[in-house]
This record gives structure tokens, sequence and C-alpha cells, in this order.
């Protein structure tokens, strides 16, 4: 039996919390939140308790905990719970600042424990199943990646201002996306954005619209799109361009329903946004966390991939905003 | 040089004779039709003359006929032009009565001239893939057709009053495709059909919705669904399950625009009735007439195969009027 | 807290136990089977006790039973569940015989517990919504239905023996869509059939490839054709055609990958079979079955369903043996 | 009558060729090309007779040219076309050299003569409906351009020497679809690619793969995708993602067959090449010059569009050899 301390009661947090009981041999035994009525919440739901972090972290029966509170909280819980040996799940990213990130990945390297990060679009039955065909073979070598990542509906300003910027804050799975359909590292980042939405992001430093493009150390190219808005729900797609062929990895929707009127032939909206839309994938990333602490392996998620697709989004925020190509050197 | 007469210049006429003028080797000579001012209008755009049928069939110059008048005088003009010995391409059906086109099969095959039915669905560029691919083997046996035929909405009632009922007037282009597609005959039939969108056409004794079930000769399953209204344009699907799996013919689209917004994913009807969706088919069905007219060779859909399309509909005619399976024998 | 027994530890009742033991307020108390091991499998699992139906009924703790035995035992079980006053959940078909199938739903009626039939398809996202804007008008009034409905391969010829023929074993589901969609009453049902995947289900007095043709009360007509063996997976679409428009319910495919090669660009089949495709749907309609004993309302699908069902399916075969189209009195 | 002189009796003169002479009151009077048994071959299929360019342009009766010759002679045609006072149709670019493109723009405006660029794909019925609905607002103000333009197979590594490389000729038509889509003009240009199909390529000094960056003076974003060798044919697809939706322009198939298998769901691969996928845009973009010609009016791809492609090509195969954003003064 693991018991686990679950670090945040928020949104994401009750997400993991619901996937982690459904795992066999595993228990959930603390939730901590600064909100501690939150935190009450999903204890009681659950059949756990509420406690501090230190306690949860020096209790001897705790074996992992996961971190799903806010972004600026999530270096020094790693640290904390390295120095407690436990292992540990942490939402992304590890840090906004990529010094802080890497700090944490050396401790986690140094004490040998496992660590595995939410970059839960790995887990998405679709995307990992195109990258199953490619690694088969099934498209010959690859050659070009598209990415179309974006949002239904920008968050509240206030939150943009604590969130790194577009790059770190929406990019980053984009940029983890890259590093493994691919499996390569980028040799050169160039970025560019405008405020097409709404004036206040603009004020508030950040952008709303964003284009990657990427080279790889083998010659491949990679292009990334972003918008905070896309008034028809939350759009993930990517294709691979390969020289034998193309594969797509398309939306989903919620059903399956086909509508011809007199105006045309329609069908659903995408899932609205990445609770819906990957709704498989954090259940399948919690599965394989304990499924690896219970019999072992590689998480497949680990810091490194965070500190990496963290580089990106400094590179790229650089590039923004110096309107230049960054040489990454590697 | 092959000189044509034309006889017909409504819709349908104005259609073949625009194709036909584009045939290497093959000249429209003369227009007859009773309504004077088309033909003149058709004669003057295509550089023919205006003249009575008689002279078109006497003169020892015109090689070919293409019948393209009413219905009603399909028959009577097939046994002319066989007379005069001339090569003919007519429009479905050969008759209303199913006695007297057998009299004009009789007639040409006795005579030995090439006489072609306008079955255009067999020369769709869709339809043809579908078949080639069949007979491929690439599904294995064909063991059951689904046909779905949707006119955007009824004709007159006046016109509907001598068109022979939906069972000869729209259903016999289906039950070429059943033959074409399944090479294979039907044992039993059995018709049902309501009128749903207007009373008037309950008036006038027909009905505007209808659907078959066909058995064949080697027991596979045939069904047909038809109505004289889809309020989405012209549906022409149709599927054949195979041993090995399926082959589906999916309608045709104007343009492949894809609109996604707050409220659905969209994309064109279908094109909108048989003048856009067959525009190709036409096409092609005439330079097959005068492919087999220059070259030589069977034509592929054959006076046998209208006599054929006629009697499955007189058939499922009889069994729509009185609600019963009606045996085939053959 | 509502105790449950679940009678039938098979395929289908460990599914339903999975979903149950989700439900809140709900305990999965006893597990009967005939097949012990199969029983304390399940049991174990779930934390219940293997006890004989007797007990399980005799238990006043138990509020609710859910029947996923062998199809011969449903009606005994629905008797005695009645008389014991437990609210029931019973997997299709009520019975193999109409007549008995009619006094159990006498046997509900008079007692006035609650019934739920497993219709599980009313409850597939896809047919939920594409019934929903039926009824909020999107389309107009329903004129037409077109159901398809095939397995990915037929089950063992001893299965096949004692399953009551294709109509009652597999369309059953497929008469209740009709009737369910169309919201209408069945007036003449015309069937008939071919083996033509493997001769020893002919031996064995049945069919694999049926088609059905219903007219209803207020002249509309629906279509039903169905196949044992889909070479490409589980088949399950309909359409309806209405005075505005057309809705159609599409398969489910596993993924969203698109793959583009030098033969042509393609996609997943559909999900393999029943358990994969409807898992969503058994999920909840076992929700709902929970709802309606805790909240009150009434089951969406009630043993006079199952009954109605059942009285489509008998005539059918009738109709199909035959060879002529039954009118129903009703 | 409008008498007209080809000069290039090639692929695309062939084509052009075929069109005009479907064009009421449009004479195909001469043809020219330094191919003399080519320039023969066209001529004796369409009446027209072999002459030198001199003869052609001397020759009063003539009132319209279209150059379809190498691209080397583009520049040169148009000025002694301008000179004699034709209107010219012109295959795109104006000239490889930009100083020269803008050299015949202003004799081309100074004399007042209709010249018309072969911009084909503004008159795809695909592009130009989705074009129409933009302008209408469907999708409200646009943010983001994402051009896929891929051909099927490079060709021969002797073409690409005189080329002028691939920004000049291939993602000239991009270049021209961005202007004409967005209706804004690039304020900045970002270009990198590779040669990862064919090292023949490389050694010419040319690249296989491009992708491209383009801001606009609105603070639009586009982002193009270019590869010489897609082994699922003619990729030729775009989307804008505008305030209030998205508007995509998909590929075209030549039939719509779907073949269900063990395996998978397929359709057919998109139109081969330009030939087959623009050939109702050639068709169009000619009965669009002639009515031009006929009618009155402006042409829809002037020389100063041909100019405009000609510079962002330039700027893009800048910043593609020095590796840097070319910001362009307009």
């Amino acid at each position: 039996m693991i018991n686990v301390a679950v670090f945040g009661a928020g949104r994401i947090g009750k997400i993991h919390a619901a996937n982690l009981v459904l795992q066999p041999g595993v228990k959930l035994k603390y939730i901590s939140d600064v909100n501690v009525q939150a935190a009450r919440e999903l204890a009681g739901k659950n059949g756990a308790q509420v406690v501090d972090i230190d306690i949860a972290l020096a209790d001897p029966a705790v074996g992992a905990v996961l971190i799903a509170s806010s972004t600026d909280t999530h270096a020094d819980l790693i640290l904390r719970a390295v120095a407690a040996g436990k292992a540990i799940f942490c939402e992304k990213p590890v840090d906004l600042a990529l010094a802080r990130a890497k700090e944490c990945a050396l401790a986690v390297g140094a004490a040998n424990v496992t660590c595995m990060m939410g970059f839960q679009r790995r887990f998405d039955p679709t995307f990992e199943a195109l990258k199953m065909r490619l690694v088969a073979g099934e498209i010959g070598e690859p050659e070009m990646l598209i990415v179309t990542s974006r949002d239904p509906g920008a968050p509240p300003v206030s939150y943009l201002k604590s969130s790194g910027g577009i790059f770190k804050d929406m990019l980053i799975h984009d940029f983890d996306i890259f590093r493994w359909i691919l499996d390569d590292e980028a040799v050169s980042i160039s970025a560019t954005g405008s405020c097409l939405s709404d004036p206040a992001i603009a004020e508030s430093g950040d952008i709303d619209s964003a284009v990657v493009t990427i080279r790889t150390r083998r010659g491949r190219l990679c292009q990334i799109n972003t918008s905070r808005r896309a008034a028809y729900g939350y759009d993930q797609r990517f294709e691979v361009l390969g020289s034998k062929g193309m594969l797509q990895a398309g939306n989903h929707k919620p059903t399956e329903v086909v509508a011809s009127t007199a105006q045309n032939v329609s069908q659903d909206k995408p899932e609205h946004f990445f609770l819906e839309r990957y709704r498989a994938a954090y259940a399948r990333e919690i599965a394989h966390f304990f499924d690896v602490l219970v019999n072992g392996g590689a998480v497949r998620t680990t810091i490194d991939d965070g500190v990496a697709a963290l580089a990106l989004a400094e590179a790229a925020t650089l590039s923004w905003r110096e309107n230049r190509t960054i040489e990454l050197s590697q």
C-alpha cells in the first residue's frame, strides 16, 4: 500500500486525487492546501486527512507526494520532498526560473528519487498512438512538425501577471510535445507574437497570440502556433510530415452526431478545454506514476524533461522580446 | 465524323448537347423539339439546324440520335431510330410500360444497332471507382447493399401525375445501381411508402417516401430508402458490405471549406441536385457512347438494363400497392 | 445506503459491478452465480459476499438486484425479485417468450417496483445527444430512420442455438432504438435474411444477415440492416431524416489519428465491440438506475419497453420464417 | 472576337490554350514556342498558326497575349506586349529579379494595359469560397493564417538550378495567398529551411523544406510550411483563425469512396498535383481574364501582386541565407 499526500486542492489537485484513489494499492492519506476549506472538501470526499505539509512529509508511511499547488511553490516542495525521500509527481512547470528548475533536477538526480512531471499530453490516447506509429516507422523519418495549440479563452489578467508569460504558461506543453514527438533537440528558436484579443493582456506585458519556429540538431523543422482565444473551443492538433507520409492528431469531439440542414453539414466542436480533452490522459499519467512506483521502471516524463521544456520557453520569451533568433548551445 | 441529331432541347437535352460537341469527330447536326423556340436556341448555340424528326432520321449522314424528349416519346423514337439504322442514346426510362419497353429491346436486338440508356450514375467517378474496387476483390464477396437516394425537393404535382410514380420515376436509377453494383438479379422485392411532405402528392396517387427490400439469387440483401425532399440537398450515397469490409460512396461537396465557430464545425451541404452532382457523369457517359461508336465495343448501359430496371420498378409499385412481397420469376 | 445483489458474474455482470461500486451511496453486498469461481473472483474484487440467490432476496437490507445471468433465468428472477419487493435492473431480454415477458411486466406493474431494462444504447452519449436534438426540433418532424447494426463476428454456434435467433438476440436493441428515437409504434413489420458467412449458422436454423422494414402509426418508415460479421469491427450507426434535415449517429473511434501515405488517408476502425463502444453507456445507465432509486422519478427503459422490443423481434422472426409482412394490432 | 497569341506550348501553355478556346468570343490565333514541334501540335489541335513572337505582336488583330514560356522570358515578353498595346496574361513569376519585375510593373502602369498574373489559386473554388466567407465576417477579424503547401515530389535538380530557389519558385504562390487572404502587408519575415529529401538539392544551393513566419502591419501572424516531397500527394491547405472562429481550406479528393477493412477506414489521397487540383482554378482564371477584357473591370491578380509576392520571396530567401528576421519597409 502506497500512502500519498496531495499538496493543492484546486482544480487539478481534485482531478489527480480522483484518479489516484482508483489505483489499486494506493491510498490518499493527506491533503494540504492554504485554502483549508478546499482541502477539507477534497479530504472528506476521499477519506483523507487535512494536515500541514510538514506533517505529511515527516510521516514515514507516506511514500509519494503529488504537487498540485501554485507554480511558485513547486520548486520548494520538490526540494523538501526530495529531502524527505518521497517519490514525487509534480505539475508543470518545475519553476518559472530556469536556474531554480535545474537546481531541483540536480537534487532529484543526486537523491535518486522518482520524480515525474505532469506533462499529461504524452498520455493522451491519440497522441500516444501517433507517437507509437511514428516510432514504428509508418511514415519513415520525421521531417517537419506543425503544432496547433489554442485555448478557448484567456484566464483572468490577474492570473496572467504571475504566469510567467504565454511561453512558460501555455507553450511549455507544446515544447514538451516537440521534444517527445521528434525525439530531437532544438538548436535554434525564433518566436514572435501579438496581443489581438484583449488590450489588458498587452498592458500586463504579455501577448495572446504566438508563433514559434524551431530547428533541430538533425535539421528538422517545427512550427507552433498558439492563441489564448479560439471561439470554437480547445484546439489541440499536431501533424508530423515524414519521408513516407504524414500522421495527424485531430481534436476529440464529445459526440459523433452529424447534422445536415438547409445551412450545412455540422459536427460537434472539440472538447471544450483541457479538463474534458485530457480526462483520459490525466487518468493514465497517474496510473503510470504508481505503476512505476510499484513495478519499477522509469517514469516517462522526467524532471529533466521539465527543465528542457522550460529552457525552450525561456529562449522563446527572449526571442520574442528581442526580436531575434536564439541559438541554443547544448 | 459522326453527325448527331438530338431530340429534345430541354434541361437534359442541353447538357447532352454541350457534352457531345466536345467529343472529337462528333458533330451536332440537328435539333428537334416540339418547343421550337428551345430547339432554335440550342441549335444556334451549337451551329446545328432545327428540323423535324422525320428529316433527321431520313438523313443518311446522321449516324446517331440522342433521345432526350419526354418519356412518352422514348419508345416510339427508339423504334423509328432502329428502323432508320441509327445508333441510339436514350434517356431513361425506355417507357413507363414494361411490355412496350421489351418490344423496343427486341427491336434493338433484332436490328443489332447500338443502343445506350442514360444511366449516368454508372459513370460517376465515385461510383465507378467503388465498383472497380469491389470487382478487384477489396472487400471480398458483397453481401449487403444499402442505397440512400433523396432529392432536395419534389417536382410539381403536374409532373408527378405523368411520371409513372416514384418507383419508375425516381428509384429506377437505384434499381440500376443495385443490378450493376451487385452484378446479381432480384428474386423478390418488397416496397412500402408514405406521403409525408405534401398531401397533394398523395392526392395524385403517389408517395414521397419509399423503402424497398430486394433479395437476390445468391441470397444477397439490398435496402433502398428514398425521399422526394431532403432539406440539405441531393443525397446520393450507397454502401456495400462484403465479407472482408465495406465500401461506401459518399456525397460530393461544392468546396472543402470547414468552418469552426462557437456553434459547431461545419462543411458544405452536398451538391444541390443531379445537374451539379452528375455533371462529370453526364460528360463521361456521352464520351463513352461515342467512343463505342468510333472504336467499337459494347455500351455499358444497354436497353436490356433499361428493361430490367423498369421491371423492378413495376414490381416495386405492385408490392407497394398490394402490400405484399413480389416474387420475380426469371 | 443501497445494498445491491448482483446475479451473474460473467462478462456483463462484471461491467455492471464495476460501475455500481462507483455510485455514491451504493454498496455491492452479494454476488450469485452458478459458476462459483467467477462469483468469488468478482466478490473478492469488490468486497462482496458470495451467496445463494435465495439468501440475497431474503435479506431485507438488500434494496436492489441486478440481473445479469443467462437469458433463461431472467423472467424467474424478475418474478422472485418482485415478490421480494426489490428494485430490479435486468439485462435484455426479459425472456425469449413474449407471453412470459408480459407476465413479468404485469407482475412488476402490480407490485409497483422499479424495474429497469438494460437497453444501454439509450445512454450512449452520441445517441442521447441525437435524441435530444431531435426532440428539440432541430430537423423538424422525423420521417425515416435507417439503422445499421453489425457485429465484428458471430458468437459460437452453440450460443446461437439458445439465443432465440438473430432478431431476439441481436436486433432487439435496434427495435428499442426504433421505438425510442421515433417515439412511435409499429403497425407492420417485414423481415428477410440470409446466411452468408458460415453454413453452420444456417444449419442451426438461424441467419447471419437480416434486413427489416417497419411502418409506424404515423406513416413513418424504418429500415434496419444487420450482419453478424463486419470485418472492420462493430458498426453502430443510425440516421433520422426529418422534414428539415437529417441527424446521423456515427461510430466512435479509439483515437483521432489520421495517416496519409502513398496508399491513402486513413483513420481508426470503429471501437471493436460493445464493451468498448458502450463503456460510457453502461456507466451512465447504472448511474441513472441508482439516481432514480435515490432521487425518485421514472426509469428511462422500462420492462414495458422490454416487452415491446421483444414483440417486434417475435414479429420479425415470424415475417422472416413465413416470408410475409406482419400486421401488428395495437 | 478577341484574337489571342499564346507564347509557350509546354504543360501550362496547353492547359491555358484548352481553356481559352472554350471562352465565347475568343479565338486562339497564334502559338509561339522555341520548341517548334510542341507549338505545331498545340496549334494543330486548336486550329491556330505557329508564328514567331514578333509576327504575333505585330498583328493588330491580336488583342491579347498569354505568356506561358520559361520564366527568364516573362519580363521581356511583358515589356514587348506592353509596347504593342496588347492585353497580357502572364504566368508567375514576373521575373526572378525584383528590380526587373518592378520595371515591368511600371511599364504596365504607364501604358495602362490590362495585365493579369497567373495566381490561379485565388480562383480555386474552395479558396475563393473561404475568402468570401472571411470577407463576409463569418469568423470576425482574422488573426492568424497557417498555410501548408507541399508538393508530391521535387522537380529535377536541373530545373531547380534555374528556378530561383524554393521561395521564388514554390512559395511565391503562398506569399500571394497570404496577401490575398489577410488583405494585409508584411512588416517582417523570417524563414529557415533544410534539405532533407535529396542531397543533390543541397548541392545545387537549394533546400527542400522551408518554414516562414510573417508579421503584418496590423499585428497578424502567418506561418507557412512547405516541402518538395509529400508521399501522399499534393497538400494544399490553409486555415485562418479569426476572433469568432476558424475557416479551413482542405484538400480535394478524386472520389468520395470510403473503405472500411480489418486494417482501417480510408479515403482517397488528395488530388495528385497542381494540374489535377487546380484544373477548375485554371479554367476560372482564364474565364476571368477574358471577362474583364470583354466587360471591363479590374483583373483580380495584377502585376503589382506579382511584384509584391516576389518581394516577399526575395526577403524570405535573404532571411534564410543570413539567418535573421528581415524588416520590410513599406
